[in-house]
C-alpha cells in the first residue's frame, strides 16, 4: 500500500467538542484550525448545526465555519441533524453536510426523535436546497449510517440494514455514503464485510470514509480492515478529545495522533507533519485544563530515527 | 478466516510482574495460572530463571512451574537468559524455552551483555543440554528475536539482520523463532514484510508466534497484519501488566482481554472465555492494590448481544 493517499478528516471540533462539559472559546476554536491546517490536515468536521440549547459547545459553528474558510485549501465540513441545519449549513457555506441516519431505528428514534422514514424526509428536503444553489457553491452531501456496526439498544445491526440504508441514502440523492462505528463494537472481519457488502450496492466511489470508535481498543485494526478494502478516509479525534477510553459510555474517537502515526509509519502520505499535529494539543491543554488528552504516540514519543511517509 | 484457532500465550506472569516493583506471592501467581487454565487459556510464560538479585519477583519461577504442571493440558513456558538458566528451567520441567537474542547488538551488550556470537554460544549450549534428555522430555526451544521491529539505541533494525539470526537460530538447533516487538515500534506493514521475509528463510512452520507491544497504540493492528501473514500464536498480558501505555519507558504488552475480544469477534476461536478471563483480573487487583490494570474491553464492557466465536 506505499505510498497510497489518506485522508485524515478531524472531527474533534465537532464530535469531541460536543462531548464535553465546557466550551471551547471561539479563538481556541479557530487557534485549533489554524494550527491543524498548519500540520496538513485537508479535512475538518468544524461544528454541527444544532439548536443551541441542545449543544451550546457548538453553538457559534457559523463562526468557525467562517473562519475555517479562510484556509483556501481546507475542506470544511459539517454536521446536520435535519434540513433546518442544512440551511444554516448552505448559508455558512460549508463544502461538506453530514447528516447521520442511524442504522438501528430504536436508536433512531431514541438520538434524533424520528423513524427511518422521517429522517429520509429530511434527506429529499436538503438534496432540494443543495440543488437549488448554483452548481459552484453545492456542497458534497453525506448521509451517515451511524450505529452500523451495532447498537447499543438492539445489540447486532443486520448487514442488510445498512446495506439498504445505503443504497436509499445514494437513490434520494446524497452524493456519498458513509459508515459510523457509533458504539465502539466494530471488528476488523466485520468492517471488511461491511464494506464490501456497500461498496458492492452503491459502488466504491460512493463510499469512501468510516467513522471509527476505539472504545473496546479495535480502533487502528478497524483502520487497517477498512484500507485493506479501499477505504481511504478516516475520522479522527485530536488527543481523542471528548471520549475517554477508560469510562463507560466515552464517545472514543480514535486518536488523530495514534491514526497518523500508523498510516505514516505504514508508508502511506497523509500529507501531516506529526510533530506539528502533536504540537496542537497544547492548545487544547492550555483551553481545556480540565479535559484529559489520550494518544500513545504523544505519550510514547516517535520512535528513533521515524520517518515519515515519502 | 473464520473458524481458524489462534493460541493466546499468556506472559503476564512472566513480562508483566518484571516489570512492575512488587513481587505477587507465590499463592497469588497459582491462583492467577488456575483461573486462566479455567478460563481456557492454553499456555502461559509462568516465569523467567534469572538470578534473583536481578529479579525477585521472579525468583519463585520452579515453584511457579511446578504448580503449572498439575493443569495436563497447560502448555508451561519459560524464559531464560542464558545456558545456566536453561538448566533451571529443563529441571523443572517447562515444556517450553524461551531465550531472547536482541537483533540489535547495542540494546544486546546493554541488556544482555553479551554479543550476538556468546548468545549463539548459549543456544549452542542449551541445544545440547535438550538433547542429552530422553526424547519424550525434551522441551520446544525457541529463540525469540527482540527489537526485532526497531531499537530505541539503533533506531531501525535492518530486515536482513532479523532474517540472519533467525537463520543462525534454527541452524543451531532452535525448534522455532519469534519476532518480538521489545521497543512498540512494529507498524503493520512492517509485519507483514518483516514475517514474510523470515518465513521465506526459515519456513512458515518455524515461526508462528508474535511479542507485540502497544506501545504506540498500534498493538491489534499489528496483530491483524500478523493474522493476514498465517501468524497464529500472539503473546499478551492479563491487564496490560506492568506496562502502563501512558508511561515512557513502558513494556506496554497488548492486553489479552482485549486481545480476546479482538478475535472472538473476529471469528477466530481462541478456546476462551472472555467473561471467566475478565474476572481473572479480580486476583491482580487483591494482590496488587498499587498497580493499574489496563485494557479497553474490561472497561466498556462487552457489546450487547456479543457472541464468541463458535
Amino acid at each position: 500500500m506505499d505510498g497510497i493517499d489518506v485522508l485524515v478528516s478531524e472531527v474533534g471540533p465537532r464530535d469531541g467538542l460536543q462531548s464535553i462539559a465546557p466550551t471551547l472559546p471561539l479563538a481556541a476554536k479557530k487557534a485549533w484550525i489554524d494550527a491543524a491546517v498548519a500540520a496538513g490536515i485537508r479535512e475538518i468536521e468544524v461544528g454541527s448545526f444544532v439548536p443551541a440549547h441542545i449543544l451550546p459547545q457548538l453553538a457559534d459553528t457559523a463562526d468557525v465555519v467562517a473562519h475555517a474558510r479562510t484556509h483556501p485549501a481546507l475542506h470544511v465540513a459539517v454536521l446536520v441533524p435535519n434540513a433546518k441545519g442544512a440551511e444554516a449549513a448552505l448559508a455558512a457555506g460549508a463544502h461538506k453536510i453530514t447528516l447521520p441516519l442511524s442504522a438501528s431505528e430504536t436508536h433512531s428514534l431514541k438520538n434524533l426523535r424520528r423513524t427511518h422514514a422521517q429522517v429520509f424526509d429530511e434527506v429529499a428536503r436538503i438534496v432540494d436546497l443543495i440543488r437549488a444553489l448554483p452548481a459552484d457553491r453545492r456542497p458534497t452531501f453525506e448521509g451517515a449510517v451511524s450505529t452500523a456496526f451495532g447498537c447499543t439498544l438492539e445489540g447486532e445491526v443486520p448487514e442488510s440494514t445498512v446495506v439498504a440504508l445505503a443504497e436509499k441514502l445514494m437513490a434520494l440523492g446524497c452524493d456519498e455514503v458513509g459508515l459510523s462505528d457509533t458504539t465502539g463494537y466494530a471488528n476488523p472481519a466485520q468492517v471488511k464485510r461491511l464494506v464490501r457488502a456497500v461498496h458492492a450496492a452503491i459502488g466504491a466511489d460512493h463510499m469512501t470514509g468510516l467513522h471509527l470508535h476505539n472504545t473496546r481498543g479495535l480502533g487502528l485494526a478497524n483502520v487497517l480492515a477498512g484500507l485493506d478494502v479501499g477505504i481511504t478516509t478516516f475520522d479522527a479525534s485530536l488527543g481523542g478529545l471528548g471520549g475517554c477510553p477508560f469510562a463507560p459510555g466515552a464517545s472514543g474517537n480514535i486518536v488523530t495522533e495514534d491514526l497518523v502515526f500508523m498510516l505514516e509509519a505504514m508508508g502511506l502520505r497523509t500529507g501531516i507533519d506529526l510533530n506539528r499535529l502533536i504540537a496542537c494539543r497544547a492548545i487544547l491543554s492550555a483551553a481545556l485544563p480540565g479535559e484529559s488528552l489520550y494518544g500513545f504516540t504523544p505519550d510514547a514519543g516517535l520512535p528513533l530515527g521515524f520517518r515519515a511517509a515519502a
